[in-house]
């Protein structure tokens, strides 16, 4: 992997990552010459017991913008208004210019609960330079570099002090994506926060009990079922889970335990790559149309791991429960905390199990 | 309040409620003259930790209809149709036709997670028979009922054995509302679900460390503060919470701390009917257009409650962060549980403040 770092005339940076040399004569570009004032801050929700992250700048921010403007355009015009340089490079990643969390952010104000400085990173991936292409339909190759992307900058958020590093994808205007262009974003938070906290604890637990990960055994468990799998190779499985709170949602993990992108061997990171792109293609192909969902991938802390406890996985969350019908989140969900599936695992399984895909053809 | 409960043709409980005596002969219709099918169940989230409910004979329930057909018009004519009879009440509560758990749940497939039947009840609360009115635009005397109706359930509940009782509304097509006549629901868990659980947890660090409730506190605050009070009487309070996750979030309240809605006196029935009402008129004067949320109200559980700790409220979700711009919640929100406001409290607030409304028409 090839790597670069740039800086905006702004002042944000830009990273671009390729299989092949860089151009060394590549400059970055961003849609304004002056940085706009970031000063994000957070407050405790008391009754939950979680940090909430203020930023009055992102109400500003771009939103479904005409089709001749796309700010992740790779582009050498200065009238682009562009976030990217035209060149020889796979995949970008820039420092979000309406950040939820920022090293810079400098102070907080006074509150009736405890408030401090909004201290964290927000970051867009771009996938790649192509726009009418998706995360699936790229090639095997260029999913693993972007697993690899993942990896560098986690360990980049190390670096900086941050205790958790989130890489997320929101596809679709279903899930409120403002770009169409394929990217993803990377939330590094000076903390870890709440849902991954959990999940860590229950891992902890189990972990000492039985003294390996229980998302190693509850694979192990899928794989003997084998009724819910959607992908299985040596080394990583995309399935879906016997306890899926969203219709056709999917988990996508290696097989053996590896707590983040950073420790995956190459043969993990190949077939994790199918894995996803396996899910991915079954998506798109399910209803002939592009699939809307949340994609997110859940590491080991970056702070106060513990070692074989944490297994690296993807949830891949949907938007719909049937062609045209949303899955609402509403009141048991939102605020209860407890799901209702108005579908079986088992059943969403079959369907996305019947959709045929290759990802054959960078073999 | 006045209330008798009456038996449909296919077997659910219908309970009518009003301020005055109501008529012996009405007779409960359903839509169809056999219950449906009704096994839901519930699996473990093992990495959560959490319950997940398994519904799959709600795929097939009612959206958006058709406006000539309304389920919840009260009608005497049996082609109609409908839940609700003709007659002299002002408040209805059924049970749920599809419901996410059922009191005749009866077992659970075998899974490589636990699984258990789907115990607990849910029921629809038809707040009025004017299907074109709203929660806010009741007389406040109706509020104070549906207060009291709220709490009859809630005893109901607990007789029942069930351990959290969760009474909301869903309203507007933006959080997925198949009906548009009022209307609420209500959840009855057979454990606490994990927000309420989480909460619960803080209110009894809390009310160990001061011997009183959380929310009593922060609403002593708030108070002070005065900044973010949309209500305020000697009885009950409204505001936007220095701590809101969504724009707009308000949070209504009595201010002397009351476990749940049974235990609430006359008087903070009345004047926490006054601060629901003056709520829901700013939401829908805010813009000039009904104002679409998700409302909780959260109870003390109804087991393992500890004495002091618990303070009754509700919270109210919006759906917009401006006009015509949905607050989405995407990577950070589902994914981390970090919640990012793009706004202010203090700016939401006073937004709200400068709707002038009027609740003096039923004093």
């Amino acid at each position: 992997m090839f790597e670069i770092s740039l800086r905006k005339p702004d002042g944000r940076q830009l990273t671009l990552y390729s299989r092949r040399p860089i151009p060394a004569d590549l400059v970055a570009p961003s849609p304004s010459a002056t940085a706009a004032p970031v000063n994000p801050h957070f407050r405790w929700q008391p009754l939950r017991g979680e940090w909430v992250a203020y930023a009055g700048h992102r109400q500003a921010r771009t939103f479904l913008p005409p089709p001749d403007y796309n700010p992740l355009r790779a582009s050498n015009d200065p009238a682009a208004g562009t976030e990217l340089p035209a060149g020889d490079y796979d995949i970008a990643v820039f420092d979000n210019l309406f950040p939820a969390m920022s090293m810079s952010a400098h102070d907080a104000p006074a509150s009736i609960v405890p408030s401090s400085p909004g201290t964290g990173h927000c970051e867009v991936v771009v996938f790649t330079q192509d726009a009418q292409s998706s995360l699936g339909a790229l090639a095997r190759d260029h999913i693993e570099l972007l697993l690899e992307v993942w990896g560098s900058r986690t360990r980049e958020m190390r670096k900086r002090g941050l205790h958790y590093v989130l890489p997320f994808e929101n596809r679709g205007q279903e899930v409120g994506v403002t770009l169409h262009h394929p990217h993803g974003q990377i939330y590094a938070y000076p903390f870890v926060p709440p849902v991954p906290e959990r999940m860590h604890q229950r891992e902890r637990e189990h972990f000492a009990a039985n003294g390996r990960a229980m998302l190693a055994t509850l694979i192990e468990a899928e794989c003997e079922a084998g009724t819910r799998i959607l992908f299985k190779s040596d080394h990583a499985v995309a399935f879906v889970p016997a306890w899926a709170r969203y219709p056709y949602e999917v988990w996508v993990a290696p097989r053996a335990t590896a707590p983040d992108f950073e420790s995956l061997s190459p043969v993990q990171r190949t077939d994790l790559a199918r894995a996803l792109k396996t899910t991915l293609l079954k998506y798109d192909g399910l209803w002939g149309r592009s699939f809307p969902y949340i994609m997110a991938w859940y590491q080991a802390p970056l702070v106060g791991a513990t070692p074989g406890a944490h297994h690296l996985h993807a949830e891949l969350l949907p938007a719909y429960r049937m062609p045209g019908r949303l899955k609402y989140l509403a009141g048991t969900e939102i605020a209860a905390g407890m799901f209702t599936n108005d579908t079986l695992p088992e059943e969403k399984a079959r369907e996305l199990q019947a959709v045929e895909v290759s990802i054959e053809e960078d073999r």
